[in-house]
């Protein structure tokens, strides 16, 4: 539990951008199990390790993401993410690691995968925490999926963002400039008015770099078991606030 | 009153963008008041055209964003929206129409019509409308407006967007394509199944040659007393539907 110094770091703040996967879905739990439900629903080896195939159908998606983003070839279904995440299903079922599941994930299970990424849950905090914060801030997303899949997921999680800023709008992914620059410009303030709340240690120095202010927030999946060696600049750290939740960075900020 | 025919025009819409200025605020009604409520309060001659005034203020912010989206000189503050209101307000004082005025309106007061566009009320539908269509539907912006003011005024005015999309941030303002297709594109669908919701049958018209569904919204103060000439297909006009409020569109969409 950290609590917040007399002297506020994030004194004169006036908007909150948050990275989402990871810092405010659980999509690596949420795909996990519902992988494993599907799972136990056909009958198959309970000792699969459906942590490691919702670890590499992300990544595909992040790869293929930015491949597009950076002038690749895109398919013809590409900017449709269910056929995006089709496609990089497919494609798994193909390799050895995986292709022994392939003929008992038939069409109509695959295409009941690929909308758990459209049902992604929010940590227990999330949705109370941003609606707390959202009464004294601007709030919004600044994560690198795309529009459409952050407003399925936002209506799903129940999160009530002011703006959605994605990589695919400000045009790059993070950690380009154009995406922390990018969002500040459009709510019209100073980098050092806005505050990157994230769980991975290499976004928020990215956003520091260009002038924002940072909170760390622990996440136990998360960045690779960094969380206890991330410290508040009152600790001699590098990030203006570490908090365990929303909520308690809600409290912290005087939003109740 | 319109009501739906039995083959809803709209059948397969997933996502409805909003006009704002004029389609969902009140500009000009909320902005007259609130000239005319400073200029009681100063004792200045109540016959004064106010209305006028908020026109030519609204109309200078338009062009300025505009002279600046298409590569003019931007002044040191034109991306903070109170300074851009600020310069085109001294400049109206500055003109023969609006000259006797400036000395009553000091630095002060100039300050706080600054603050009327973050506070525009919705028309009496509006909120609630949105609601109710936010369950069955994605609902955008798809305004020249900027992303910082449009985010006031739906925290003002209580509309509760899933998306914020301008013009600043699709890289074009109305009527280019980038707007519309720009929309479709982020929310992954084709422009058939996005409906524009607008007041102003010239954005309509525009949506509609790039594939979008259409909505006639009748504001009694916009489109210049063509609310009664735009009727719907079904009567053989150019629309899809004609509606006078956002509650009569979500009764006729289905949304209760």
């Amino acid at each position: 539990m950290s609590t917040i110094s007399p002297t506020n770091p994030l004194d004169g703040v006036e908007a909150l951008t948050f990275d989402v996967f990871g810092t405010v879905v659980d999509w690596h739990g949420t795909g996990t199990r519902a992988l494993q439900d599907t799972a136990e629903r056909m009958g198959l080896n309970a000792e699969e390790d459906w942590s490691a195939f919702a670890k590499e159908w992300r990544d595909g998606y992040i790869q293929n993401t930015r491949a597009i983003a950076q002038g690749g070839q895109a398919s013809e279904g590409a900017l449709n993410l269910d056929v995006l995440h089709r496609e990089i299903l497919d494609n798994m079922f193909t390799t050895p690691r995986w292709a022994h599941l392939s003929s008992a994930f038939d069409d109509k299970i695959r295409g009941e995968l690929v909308m758990i990424w459209h049902r992604l849950n929010g940590w227990p905090d999330s949705s109370e925490g941003l609606y707390a914060l959202k009464k004294r801030f601007i709030i919004t997303t600044l994560s690198n999926g795309n529009v459409r899949l952050l407003v399925d997921m936002a209506k799903y999680a129940n999160l009530p963002w002011d703006v959605i800023f994605s990589g695919e709008l400000l045009g790059g992914y993070k950690p380009n400039p154009k995406t922390y620059l990018g969002a500040a410009h459009h709510l019209s303030l100073p980098p050092s008015k806005v505050t990157m709340v994230a769980a991975h240690i290499h976004d928020l120095r990215s956003a520091a770099l260009h002038g924002m202010k940072t909170v760390y927030v622990r996440r136990p999946t998360e960045d690779g078991g960094l969380q206890e060696a991330v410290k508040p600049k009152s600790e001699g750290g590098e990030v203006d606030l570490v908090m365990d939740s929303f909520v308690e960075l809600a409290r912290a900020l005087g939003c109740t």
